[in-house]
């Protein structure tokens, strides 16, 4: 396992939101592998797959999930590795059960909660950057080119609405 | 194992609430036993202690658990027992992480979500006695005379209220 | 009465939502039957059948209901048997004036809480085979089945992600 | 049976709240009575009771309850009075719970819903006085000499706030 | 002034929702009359309309407002007539802004509040009617067939999901 | 009328919050009035009173309600004068009440709303302050060194925490 | 800088709300101008803007932000000048978040809070208004031909449902 | 500067709620130093400490925030080293002010959010030693200790409860 950061989402249908942190972590040139795994439909290849990624260097995982979000926690009980929660948008409480979910992790084993959807999703793989920073100066780079990148959008923002 | 029911909670601290679905399973004669289980701090322990108490022959479990309250959900991941939920308060968000964590359980796989605290354990009881009754004939008597002294109750505070 | 389970609606606009109920009892070859009843504009109607059904055998009701959603709890209230409540979508509250409703009963009469919606309906079915699980060891083998089958979607997906 | 009004709760403990109604209907001069009845625990008893207040001329009910707060919906379902519900004050859920149970009924059958707790009480009592007055010109006098107390009580405070 | 009821709002773009009160009314064959009045683009307009339609005997007010919604709660602070608040929803707060400005009016001025939008607005007839009933026995018979109307549409609808 | 800025509340028990007014603005040497007016027990003394306020000469009005916060939107009905509204807290909805009946003002009559409760109370009186500095260099300054104290407070801070 | 009144944003696509203000202000004929800034992708920017609007005599300034909505606090705590937020409507929290980033301002450093989305934009330009009429009587008059305008359209309202 | 992580909170009366994160960091051996810094009070001296502290070495930022939470959002604007934020519990909203403000940041500039209060700043300093793990694997064996400790504690309350 070569990957540094694992993405892992509870279902498919995750994909389109989870997609935004792959595209991020690929910006920056951080490598990265993808996994469907569920906390409840298929919890014990999940605690397979967690050891595994754990015993082979993986630095961080982002795991997104939906509803009763159990997927990152499930995770983080299983490793020292820091884990980044990615809470889906629901229809019936609009991801604050996700939120919930992820957030309410019981004192001791931390999920480092993302806002809900796509925002969360792409800050999921920033916040990767910057954990993977403190031991890669490279990725460091990458994340100053980024604010400036972000800076420079509101310069040429400010022109813009000002020519109309 | 000769008991009918588990019940099972995340913390110690969860016993003062736990201890009403104790008291309504002895007031109706269902033998039970009770467990302190982490779906987080001991997450292999738990799966080992469901696969036994499944292959043992407990016909309900009661989970309660609060924050993350992933612990009913991981249970009812490892069995085809009806698995009963009780949502713990907590202080933030006064148990309704608790109760999402719990009610919002994917598609597939249920847990019957009970109210948060005491009358959810209480009642989580009650539901309990209600299952083992469609094989247990006296346990439904005990229902039939639960729900008599319920309707007394009424009653007396009827004629109490009117005395004053 | 030879069905196992009865599917009682507030009204006829819920049968999307319970139609879920319908086809998981299907699939685990658990015979059912299906009512509209509404605990305010046809309450002794509701109460009539509710007798009724205690009477000849059915073993476990789902009640589907939305806004001021008492009909789960009505029907608690006149049986024995366990009720599995389903809160149906409102537009006003999202279906949190349902799930209230049906959670919040009081000390005594409790109703299973599913999630809000077909999710909810599908699981009450799946709750409702796990409570006959107890003395029908054929709905047992279903249920095992279906969490086979829940399992192997998710490795399907997990192989069909990383196809692309 | 000679009273104008009916006081119904849901539980003796919902007395403290509901003896604000109590007051405010002595203070207008209107006769009333009190019962305790349970939607859930004594469903047959309110019924009846319902049916012969509404045959023996009770001209309004009032109605408290909290939770899953069914017994003003059930109580409007059985009658032509208005009915006026109040909603008890919940630790769980702050009294919400009890105010969309009540708030919340289905399209026909309309419960008029005060404020949770014992504000809502005192208004209950002066609404039922305020429906009385449409054909009773002595509670009409009455609700004049209430407003003209609460607007004096305001010019008092007045007075007093700019003396110290 | 010969209506019995009167039918306020506060702005034009809540008449789709006070229609359904019109529309209710005139089914039971009560009189009534339509404002437009803003608490707050013409506060004065409001209070002079309110004197007059006391003097000049409606026995019921209808008010249905949004936001901020103070209409109901400033109409009933100049008149001893019965007051029927309807909340209008708001896309911001899904029209819980409106509702707790209607419910939570101070003690001693109560507003009888129902449901947000349209079902609000049916059972605020519905209420009138019911307020009126009790001096007028035509308005009681036709509850008494409205309620059978209810009731008959839920057995229809019971026969009609059993067909398909 | 010689004050500056008007403090009216609905309640003399608002009086332990809108002290904090008060004090801020006696801080910044700024005169002020205190009144007690009701949008709901005395509303014709209420637009009295702005009507005159408005007439003499208050630059800024500072109100403060609860409940069904209807005294800052009703000043701002009747007058051109900024109005600044503080929500008091409430115990059922905790203030949030307070603050969708001031803050959901319709579109063309603003309330500048602050915190719910004494940050909010204290808060107002900055913002009159700042509002004033627009025309008064004195308050101006006054601003300028409550801005220094400020930071002063935090310099501060910084040195005990490290102290111990 | 001749600008009375500054409109900042944290992004151009706060535009379609925040032009509300524009039209506004421009109705009333009060000069002004707008800026995008980001209180988190070009702090600095944001800082040295809002030194220089002060220095220049900028007499109020509108600021609109979503999400973690700090810009308009950001702003408050580098000038004396009062300072008027917009919260933008968003997906996940309908805006809550980005009002309560914009309200819950500490002790000492107001945000004068309009409501959320357009609504809040136009009331924003008629606070800013409000604020310079206290030394400006052209817009004072610019407001009461306003006020005249709100009730105009009131009346004509009321004409209009009863002609249909 | 020689310590790993920097512990910043925007009030002395935060210290209660971030001692807990200054104990586990003590435990683990992992150095640290800690500040008052005011996003909002003391802007400039914020911004001059996150420079520095990110040039001089500093691997992890834990910042604890109240109410309109910006601190944590204003120091990760400036710097690519990882920023963790723990929400402060407030009176009002119970922290999900705090909260919100914290989680909503904007694209592209992540705070790793942890939940409200004490178990908050607890799991702050677990994650920052989960992050400096990645580098320095003295601090993955306490860890790996911290996790055994945790079951340890669960296994001895299950003989705890089971002895009573």
């Amino acid at each position: 396992m070569k990957s540094s950061v694992s993405i892992i989402m509870g279902s498919s249908s995750d994909m389109p939101v989870m997609k935004k942190a792959q595209e991020m972590l690929e910006k920056f040139g951080i490598s990265y592998e993808t996994k469907v795994l569920s906390a409840h439909r298929s919890p014990n290849d999940t605690v397979d797959y967690v050891n595994k990624a754990t015993q082979e260097g993986i630095s961080v995982i982002i795991a997104g999930a939906g509803r009763a979000a159990h997927l990152p926690g499930v995770i983080a009980s299983h490793t020292t590795i820091p884990v980044i929660g990615v809470p889906i948008y629901t229809t019936n409480f609009k991801g604050i059960d996700s939120l919930l979910s992820i957030l309410e992790m019981p004192s001791g084993i931390p999920v480092a909660t993302m806002a809900i959807g796509e925002a969360g999703a792409k800050n999921a793989a920033v916040l990767a950057a910057s954990i993977l920073s403190i031991k890669d100066s490279k990725v460091k780079k990458q994340l100053l080119l980024h604010k400036k990148e972000l800076r420079d959008k509101v310069i040429q923002a400010n022109v813009s609405i000002n020519k109309d």
